[in-house]
């Protein structure tokens, strides 16, 4: 472990061994010890790991170097270089806006929630019954975007602003199917980026315009959409365009700012289908650009065809109310390329934030900071205008455009103040106030402005009536929001600690046990990588900064990109993409621009096995390529045959091939190489899905052995916690050649890198504030930690094949007898012996407190197994030993010795409500429902917090928002004793 | 709430309205809405809290002013201001030793203990059913402590290492009743200081003496104490000296550092009987002094003499091994001033830390740490003579004692590399190497000794064995320590995040639910009073580093005594006790030192009313005094009578009386004026206990009513968390007359103070690095919000009190039929009329989730509620409706309509064990069980883990440290599948 020998005994006068580092986080990382380790090379017959590794990947593409990084950095002295590299940002207050802006997490929030693992470390709450406590989160989000909408239906978040408005023109192209679509040249610049990039290979043509220009009495449009407030700070009235739009077939979407719409019309009640944005102020640092929540709120009749997920209210097997993902068949999981996103990985943690701010702050406390912050540019704009310049805006929320008097060099006296405002090319200047402003942050841009006049002195001078008020505006909103009990009970902290601690506690996160989801990479997220997370120095920056003040990430994000490509042997990192599905897109469009580059325009074809994650297809249809599935063979490879024909017929028109190494079905197939070159030979570029690097890193490289792009899941092989179901970063590695054709980004490289595709994300590196766990990671590993982890992530996965062994069978393994990183078991036989399906034996594991495995992908019927190298070997036992116990369960059904429909698995999971009643009439006792092995205790029981999930139920009866709570009604009380539903009066 | 009228419409164009304070935190920390305070005032039959106040407070004690202290800051404000206040703090390495080590908290541990309102916020684990979690982590602590010391039985932790040595001392004296205790004078001089300040009073002569010159003959001594390694140093060989004291009949005591015991003999096994200090450097930061844990550990022939808390194993009531604290008879507030000590509130939260840190390193981490700490010792001490300094010290761990040679200012060079060495008088020089000492960091000593050699340099000409190593001399350790599984299992950070976590499950704490302990005050802690404490520039200095290192500390220190002096109308505040208890012993002698000052050194009779607190009297006697009790009436006043002929006969001899006001029967006595006049006629002071300040600030001072001294615990009134059973902070309020006689410090203050009757903790200011809480709390409530929190703490106990009216008697209400800020209520009928007694209902409760109020205390067979200001109406309402049940239940009970013996009291609590059994035989329903009200539900339970916990068997069949863990065997593997016990082997 520590050290070799007995230390303290005698040693040769050598210093690293007598005065040696302090600690080895690898060590810490991994979870077996070397008498683990030793037990389980035993049990699979093997005398080392690396007879392991010779015997699982192929030799053809081992690389036989170590990777050429830096030496590992010990725990502290990686949070000393961290700190080291946040003191080079520069914290200067920013008052640029464009869709980000400064706010205040409530301490609360920022330590019980984003600081704590039993919030960061679950995964996407996919088992329903053990994840009741963020579905309610998730909801009270939805319940918010609707009512600040004004809108029906909302889902659990997108990735950013500009995705979330590429997809509202997406549904509305899918809904209308018009090939024109309309944006406000008043969008964010990134947003216009974003949704240009994706309209182009979708055949939209978007046409940006004034929209006091606009004509669509052709009926020619699907949408329109506008920023609301716009990007100069203007709101403008779009009732009459909203009117003339939808007369004329197409759909309106409102890109909008919930702050505002606290006391702002909202887009539902002038004539929006759909309105979208960020979240981000509410309660979620700045981060360089992201992570953020981006909401999607539409009407009630678009509402099977929104992107994402979604929340839905359902009842339980005994007929509670309990919550799920809604709609699931929307989802690229299940409908591959005609789903209506390629979104998987999402933004819940800080979707989860932002509720949690407006559950802190109830209605009333929203309405006065969205009021206060309204104050506050409307007296800076009196005080601007008083000193001599021009404020352009004639309506406006917190955003202000002015066009500076001759002779005040505003930009030369922001300086001084460290102040970031935003810069016009025209040389008009933009300055968004927010939440964070104070009095003095006024005075200080009076001052700027060259004011002599304070604050205070200018309000003073504004008389009764507020000139520019919203509230004496036609703008003024008049409807309620937040009504519900949920926003009026928890303002004190005591409340709102015991409420996010309830929801904490429903459900299961690594904080409890092993998450072995296959293809997700559950490993630990460990606390000194997430620390640099909640540096000011890193949260507070805005994206959009002047790069001189963001040195210090730039440095980091360097060395990231440096260690990614020796990890993945490419040449070249793109940090834009927000997740996997993101990371595929803007890969396709790379291999798209690159192939366009050198003539071949044609080349449109994507080759996918059948056997590949629902966002390969979906985000080469986004990415408007043509999809011919490949066949897989009965042993889980590329059927080559099948390929090499298709590979001929389309000779011509192949774009790329999408695969996945090691395989979906968790093995290095042998023939890697001879599939990219065959591939390249006719002409197309290897995408290779990242997502199973956990198997590789330190031992292959996918740029070595012929693959041209692919995306790397942060948020899996490199620490990211999930966050029940996102952030993420999907950030991709190419080859050299196609490095030109790389994202780029309007704001930080404006008209440069002519040769890229466009713009995927909102923000240039995608969710920055996040990249310092990956970086951490790796500085803490080292080559040999690192190598060390893909080792034991294939060491625990074989071991725990082959004590299952006998049990049930692996699906997959290679011609020496082993797995990768996972392995697939089957369950498909017992539905014919004992009528078991496999979500019997999924739900059953909830009652070991488990989560279960990836469930019926790739192979439907089957449990898809990946340890991770953070698992010891005991936590592995356990795990096989609830299947195996479940196993035998299933063998007395199939021997008749339990009810085949009145059964543990069937049943499952057993929630107290079931254990606890007095009315027990099954065929089993309560210990045996409750209490399935030794090692689950009363003391110490994780309990599914309701019954099995019905599904249909809930996607025929869709319900997304907060139903009425029921409050608790003391029995010994009259009504009149009792406050009524709200703390605060809105 | 936020701002009156409707804010968007119109105002008034004055910027405080146009543009007010952010966020108000008093509104976070008070519990109830403003429509919830109307509801309760009308409850009460009153108009205003003014009234409430003018009924329940007596107008004779009312102060009509507002406090006179800073406008409240906003959250953030506060952050900014305490961000500056550490900026003037110089962090510089510390090498000063003396009992405070650097050392590295693991970030897993800092975020998921300290960080965590889950680990923070639990009581003192009196209710055992509900603190397993805590109770299973002190037991690991005292384990800890045994295995280290090589003795049989530890406690789970005292206040500092100075007081833990005064302990021992105390325990020697009480066992041989010797007069004449032996200190060696190479004890930390702190240590010294608070040794020598008990003796004084309690008639021991305390001979300070180098032990080499020490007779015992005499068998006159009571103890010896000596310091293992010492303060120099320097490594004694005490076999001889145990050995001689025993056989003259002296206890045998070593104030030991557990670090070095890991390679060094311990205590236990050169014949001690008795060991000390502190376990600050497992994991603790310096903290300016604190809070840190001591340990206490004794031969198991003085287990029943051990002061302070401690943890046993015993069964429950289904015979199921269960932890609880032990022996309580020896406690104070049982045995009072017959109580083996004052000790009440210790330092859990500190002892959990430096337990988890021993299972998350466990025996071969720990013995890596303790030898590399040893080798920059040998390594720095050979570049030192090397150089031609003098190492003075012959066989030493982690310190040396260097006597400078000519002409190298080494102090002058330290400074340069902000380095600080402990300067002795006689110019020579010490170092103390630690578990953050890096290579780099030896170099810059080596410079800073003039040195021009590296440290790599050195080692390499050391030879193959190097000079001076422990290892190589009898004193090496050989035998095993930390064997037990749970140091064996959770090296991973996965494995020791989900142990922190399922122990912090088990508890309840407030963020579970209410926590009404009456005199305990458990209100919010709220997280932006927490955050400071974690910043480095406030963990990480030593406590005896150069004043003008600590200048943000000074200030902040200085703010906090102003804002306390303020608040209680004293004139000086000391903030060197480091609990209630601490701050009564320390008032306690004060007052003695200013009698013996004026001439009336006879006057030592305390007076005190027999409801006092269990500390009182165990001070007093601590104190030297001699204790007089007062007779309580029937309306649970002071009774007069008896009081004023005491006084006068005792008016010679009169030092104090001692009172707790509001009363510990939560009521404003009318007569607290005249009590102290009388008190002050007969030429005693009054000395005030503060635990019920919470009732008073902003409302009365009791330096203005008469009182001459109080203590504050600032871990109740002024939240700082109780940490599951510390840390707290007691400092002592004082009129002006008593100021000079304030306690002093050896280091801080050498020689001065003369009056000072000398020293009570080991660090100047106490806990220093918590203070920032109870400064933060003032600084964000403000005048009013500090005024309001006491009105609402009033006011939600007088409406409890009401909603329990015709259910349970409050036994004690003024003339106008108002409570203060708690009530007792009666529960002594129903042992009458169902055989119920007070602790039925009390482990009751816990099947509702609730935390039994202070139970039998300051009246046998009655709870006492104590809400605070920060519960709002719907939780008081839940916990009278859960009183309210049991009434009933109780009543079905009276009225036959339940079984007398088996009822849900009688069994109370029901954990899973009971309650998920098949074998229910009992006369209600598993429902009744554990669900007994609406709001008590399946989906959101809290369980007790264990059922009622056995008491007596536990005490007679005391076991303190670890059993053997059972460790999870998987059915379906064999022996020689499973890992050994340890991951790793010592
Ligand atoms: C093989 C594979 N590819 C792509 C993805 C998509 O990644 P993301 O969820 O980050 O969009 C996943 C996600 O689980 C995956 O397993
Ligand atoms: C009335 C009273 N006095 C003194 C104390 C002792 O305080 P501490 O526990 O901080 O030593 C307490 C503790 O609960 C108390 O309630
Ligand atoms: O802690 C108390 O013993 O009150």
């Amino acid at each position: 472990f520590w050290l070799e020998g007995d230390w303290g005994r005698a040693f040769t006068m050598n210093n690293d061994q007598l005065y040696p580092r302090h600690n080895d986080f690898s060590e810490r990382h991994i979870g077996p010890s070397e008498d683990e380790k030793l037990l389980m090379l035993q049990a699979l017959g093997l005398r080392s790991i690396d007879e392991l590794i010779e015997g699982s990947v192929p030799s053809s593409i081992r690389s036989g170097l170590e990777l050429n990084i830096d030496k590992p950095l010990g725990e502290h002295e990686l949070l000393e270089r961290a700190k080291e590299l946040g003191r080079q940002n520069k914290v200067w207050r920013s008052y640029i806006g464009m869709g980000y802006y400064n706010c205040r997490i409530p301490t609360t929030i920022l330590r019980n929630m984003f600081e704590n693992p039993g919030w960061t470390t679950p995964y996407t709450p996919y088992q329903p019954e053990v994840a009741q406590g963020r579905l309610e989160s998730l909801l009270n989000y939805q319940t918010m975007v609707c009512d600040f909408t004004g809108l029906d239906i909302a889902n659990a978040s997108l990735l950013d602003e500009g995705t979330a408005a590429a997809e509202a023109m997406a549904l509305a192209y899918r809904h209308v199917k018009n090939r024109k679509f309309y944006m406000d040249t008043r969008c964010h610049p990134q947003t216009k980026s974003v949704v240009n990039t994706r309209a182009g290979v979708m055949g939209i043509e978007v046409i940006e315009e004034k929209y006091e220009n606009m004509d669509f009495s052709n009926r020619d449009f699907c949408g329109v959409l506008f920023q609301y407030p716009d990007t100069n700070g203007d709101i403008h009235d779009f009732t009459a365009l909203a009117q003339t739009a939808r007369d004329n077939g197409a759909l309106v979407i409102a890109a909008t700012d919930l702050l505002a719409l606290t006391i702002l019309k909202p887009p539902g009640e002038f004539g929006c289908d759909m309105a979208v944005g960020t979240s981000q102020r509410l309660g979620v640092p700045l981060g360089y650009g992201g992570p953020h929540a981006a909401f999607f709120a539409v009407k009630d009749r678009f509402k099977r065809l929104i992107p994402g997920r979604m929340v839905g209210v359902t009842r339980d097997a005994r007929g509670n109310e309990a919550l799920r993902l809604a709609l699931q068949t929307r989802e690229q999981h299940i409908r591959r390329d005609r789903a209506t996103s390629n979104i998987c990985t999402a933004q819940a943690l800080l979707a989860n934030i932002a509720a949690m701010y407006c559950v802190y702050h109830g209605p009333h406390g929203l309405k006065y900071i969205g009021t206060r912050v309204h104050h506050a540019a409307l007296m800076l704009a009196a005080g601007v205008e008083d000193c001599g310049h021009a404020v352009q805006n004639n309506l406006f929320y917190d955003t202000i455009k002015v066009l500076p008097k001759e002779g005040v060099d505003v930009e030369s006296r922001a300086k001084l103040k460290e102040i970031n405002l935003r810069y016009f090319e025209d040389g008009t200047i933009g300055v968004s106030v927010d939440e964070t402003t104070e009095e003095a942050d006024l005075n200080d841009l009076l001052w700027v402005f060259g004011s002599k006049r304070s604050v205070r002195d200018i309000a003073d001078s504004m008389g009764e009536t507020l000139n520019g008020d919203i509230s004496n505006s036609p703008f003024y909103r008049t409807s309620q929001y937040l009504t519900n009990q949920v926003f009026n009970t928890y303002q004190s902290e005591t409340n709102i600690v015991r409420y996010m601690k309830l929801l904490e506690n429903k459900d299961v996160g690594l904080v409890h046990s092993m998450i072995p989801l296959g293809s997700c990479t559950m490993k630990l997220n460990s606390t000194t990588e997430m620390m640099p997370c909640s540096f000011p120095e890193f949260t507070d920056i805005h994206p959009f900064a002047p790069p001189e003040q963001a040195k210090g990430y730039a440095t980091m994000l360097q060395e990231l990109e440096d260690d990614l490509c020796e990890v993945t042997g490419y040449d070249k990192i793109s940090l834009q993409p927000n997740s996997g599905a993101q990371g595929e897109y803007a890969g396709l469009r790379t291999i798209a621009a690159y192939l366009d580059s050198i003539g071949e325009v044609q080349r449109s074809v994507c080759l996918i096995p059948e056997s590949a994650h629902g966002t390969n297809p979906a985000s080469a249809q986004m990415a408007g390529m043509k999809i011919q599935p490949i066949k897989v063979t009965k042993e889980g490879a590329v059927d080559m045959k099948h390929l090499s024909d298709m590979a001929e017929k389309y000779s011509e028109t192949l774009a790329a091939l999408m695969i996945t190494y090691p395989s979906t079905h968790g093995v290095f197939d042998e023939d890697i190489i001879e599939i990219c070159d065959l591939i390249h030979h006719h002409g197309g570029q290897v995408y290779l899905d990242g997502a199973n690097m956990n198997a590789q890193v330190g031992i292959c490289r996918p740029g070595h052995f012929g693959s041209d792009v692919s995306h790397l899941n942060l948020h899996k092989t490199f620490c990211i916690p999930h966050g029940g179901g996102g952030p993420g970063m999907g950030p991709i590695g190419v080859k050299e050649h196609l490095a030109p054709f790389l994202p780029t980004h309007p704001i930080l490289k404006p008209g440069a890198d002519s040769q890229s595709f466009g713009c995927v994300s909102a923000a240039p590196y995608g969710s920055s504030a996040i990249l310092p766990i990956s970086w951490a990671y790796i500085k803490m590993m080292g080559a040999k930690g690192l190598r060390h982890s893909s080792e034991i992530a294939i060491l625990n996965a074989n071991y725990m094949s082959k004590r299952l062994e006998g049990y049930y069978k692996t699906l997959y393994l290679n011609k020496n007898g082993f797995c990768a990183h996972e392995f697939i078991i089957d369950c498909r036989p017992y539905k014919k012996t004992a009528k078991i399906e496999v979500a019997d034996i999924a739900k059953r594991l909830q009652d070991f407190g488990f989560h279960a495995p990836t469930m019926s992908w790739p192979v439907s019927g089957t449990l898809m197994v990946e340890p991770t190298e953070s698992e010891d070997k005991r936590e592995l036992d356990r795990f096989c030993d609830a299947l195996i116990t479940i196993r035998k369960e299933i063998q007395d059904i199939e021997e008749g010795r339990m009810d085949i429909k009145v059964n543990p698995l069937k049943m499952a999971p057993h929630p107290q409500s079931v254990i606890a009643t007095d009315s027990w009439d099954r065929p089993y006792s309560r210990e045996q429902g409750a209490y399935p092995a030794p090692f689950v205790r009363p003391e110490t029981k994780f309990w599914p917090t309701v019954g099995r999930i019905d599904d249909i139920y809930g996607d025929q009866n869709l319900v997304c928002s907060c139903p009425p709570m029921e409050a608790y009604q003391s029995p010994y009380l009259s009504d009149d004793e009792v406050p009524s539903a709200s703390r605060i009066q809105v």
